[in-house]
């Protein structure tokens, strides 16, 4: 299927072709697309095409500029590369090994936008920091709840992040103290990137979402449980969220992942028609998150609760507008499972049942920790399409 | 004081020198300084100089990039520009009236927090929202609340705002339905523009406020009271405000404002160390907000309760780093008085006392209504410091 050497079970088979910023020593960013555990430099190898100059920049934002139509001609293009062995000897000068480079942010991200879609994640969520009261909020299964976060500390996998200070008040303190958190937790979610822009004043159709959107990242959206429990009333989370959040390098088309669509869980009560369609899906993603180097959950991105198509539709029915560059996250992903929660929040049960990391008990992350995400579709005829990873190590507070 | 002709009582006397972008005709937007009814522009004038380039941009991002020491050469340069006689010959062709251009957006915005520093406006959306508890959360004194607005959506003054639809559910109703905003509000604000960035990780200490905030704009952060009533718990307002946040055209710096500062009012309890300092001060501005033409309220920014200086450290005190173009504003500006409310949720009280405009009923705004914030403060000696002025205009939904 391919010319090109790939190895059992890579993320990066000939059907992904995620894209994403590379720096090879000394020589400037620009883009690349995975293939098995190469890159393919593509600034080079599209020379002859008209849109060449996209892929000598150093984020994605300008290919993302182009629209679908693009999008479209680009993977048609990459298939053709990578299928056909008529190409090798054009392309093999300009394949690099992706040991050989440094990953970094793949675009600018203008807005950043986090929902709050998964049930068992807002239920458990809901227990643990109101449990005298229904775990869902009477608005949450008519709008996918959602707030704005830090665009400007959204980082690339592999920054380490330092950890946070700020005010902490526990229910039995009198008054609220300055330290380190010393609930220091991850939230495993997947991101949507958006492409084409909309106009002021205008709705994005749940119809339209392909249009906007053209791919996704792994989010890692580090969050300080001491700090944004004091801080969230009454205007959401800030500080306890907005010092790091980290995204994977490669972006995964939708068009990759099409095959790997599934039905979304009923919605009961019914959606206002502006959230409804026929076609509302989720994908057959399996995150797996390791907590130094061991596996401790498994949560399925299938059991979300609102969709992506969904989430934009919701994001701009007031008028507002989207941007090339914005990124908007799903929330964290959690299943029905204890192992399959998204945060150390809901997997240590708010710091009261400690899970064992090798060998040691461990309820949020330590000073040295280092929290590793990856996730996988896998098609129905087998094929895997992998959306690498996004890692991250604790350093201590400053 | 200056050869140039300047109308009596205009807000941009030769002391104030405001930088903002302007159009004229077909020409590329540049930066110019308002003198006057007049706009110096800047990148002719400036084309001996070493940092000219950054007066040709269409935005005022380069400019504020340069850092303190810059900003306070252009002043110095600006202000003998204006002041020196010799100078007339050289400057006068580069004189435009401020009638013949249009003003543009004044920077690229990065990363847009919306603070909530009244603890007139608290309280008295507290007593609204909440009527049956405390109308200040346990919080709200130990630190300024705050949570990210969309960048994306801010706009420049004149823009026209189209009325949001969304989802609403009054108490009474059984389910959300969605329209139009029925309670469509503004909100006066305080909006600071930072220049120099910070390092992640780092924070910026309540003295180091000047090296990074260059300078201030008038916000009308426009809130459509009852989809964001029903959207916004747990996480805050979202498309209760996303729609549109407009700001005025010229950025006044802290050195023109400096003579107009005045002692923050006293805070108790004492607030942490990381908060404290010996000089925390506000300005002395008073907005003045004309709905259709009718001055209705005269909000008093010197009430504040937490200054600009506490709002960036403790937006910064977890490591979240600042950027250029960020804008973090004051939340609504709203006195002891009911003629000082800076929303007519307030003004109105809730929608239950409508106020006479211009002969007629009002609460919240309808569809062609206009609202004008002006704002001004004035030194010691008697010089007025303006700030120009945010309108806008409501358009029907879509």
């Amino acid at each position: 299927m391919t010319w090109i050497d790939i190895p059992a079970n890579s993320p990066f088979g000939p059907g992904n072709l995620p894209l994403g910023i590379f720096r090879a020593g000394d020589e400037d960013p620009r883009v690349g697309a995975a293939i098995g555990d190469q890159i393919i430099d593509l600034a080079p190898v599209a020379h002859q095409r008209d849109d060449s100059q996209v892929f000598a920049q150093p984020s994605l934002n300008a290919f993302l500029a182009l629209g679908r139509p693009a999008w479209q001609a680009t993977r048609e293009w990459l298939l053709d590369l990578v299928r056909n062995d008529d190409n090798r000897s054009d392309i093999e000068p300009y394949l690099i090994p992706q040991s050989a480079v440094t990953m970094l942010l793949p675009f600018e991200v203008a807005d950043y936008v986090d929902f709050y879609a998964s049930e068992h994640h807002a239920s458990n969520v809901g227990r643990l920091f109101r449990p005298d009261a229904e775990p869902l909020l009477p608005n949450w299964k008519h709008l996918p709840v959602g707030y704005h976060g830090r665009a400007g500390t959204v980082v690339a996998s592999g920054t380490e992040i330092v950890r946070p200070s700020g005010q902490r008040k526990a229910p039995a303190d009198d008054a609220p103290t300055y330290g380190p958190t010393q609930r220091l937790d991850i939230e495993v979610e997947l991101g949507y990137v958006v492409g084409s822009p909309s106009t002021l004043g205008s709705r994005v159709a749940v119809e339209d979402f392909k249009d906007h959107v053209y791919g996704v990242v792994l989010v890692n959206d580090w969050s300080a449980r001491d700090i944004q429990a004091w801080e969230y009333v009454p205007l959401g989370p800030f500080l306890g969220k907005s010092f790091a959040t980290s995204i994977s390098p490669w972006v995964v088309s939708l068009d990759a992942l099409e095959a790997t669509k599934v039905p979304l869980p009923p919605q009961e009560p019914a959606v206002l028609p502006y959230l409804a369609s026929d076609e509302l899906t989720n994908f057959d993603i399996t995150f797996e998150v390791r907590w130094n180097g061991q596996l401790v959950s498994t949560p399925p991105y299938k059991e979300m609760y609102w969709s992506a198509a969904q989430m934009l539709a919701h994001l701009s029915v007031n008028g507002a507008s989207v941007r090339t560059g914005d990124l908007f996250a799903s929330g964290t992903v959690s299943g029905a499972e204890k192992n399959q929660r998204g945060s150390f929040l809901e997997l240590s049960w708010g710091g009261r049942e400690p899970i064992t990391v090798n060998g040691e008990e461990r309820t949020f992350l330590q000073d040295g920790d280092e929290v590793t995400i990856t996730a996988s579709a896998t098609t129905p005829d087998g094929t895997k399409i992998g959306l690498g990873e996004v890692t991250g190590r604790i350093l201590p507070a400053n």
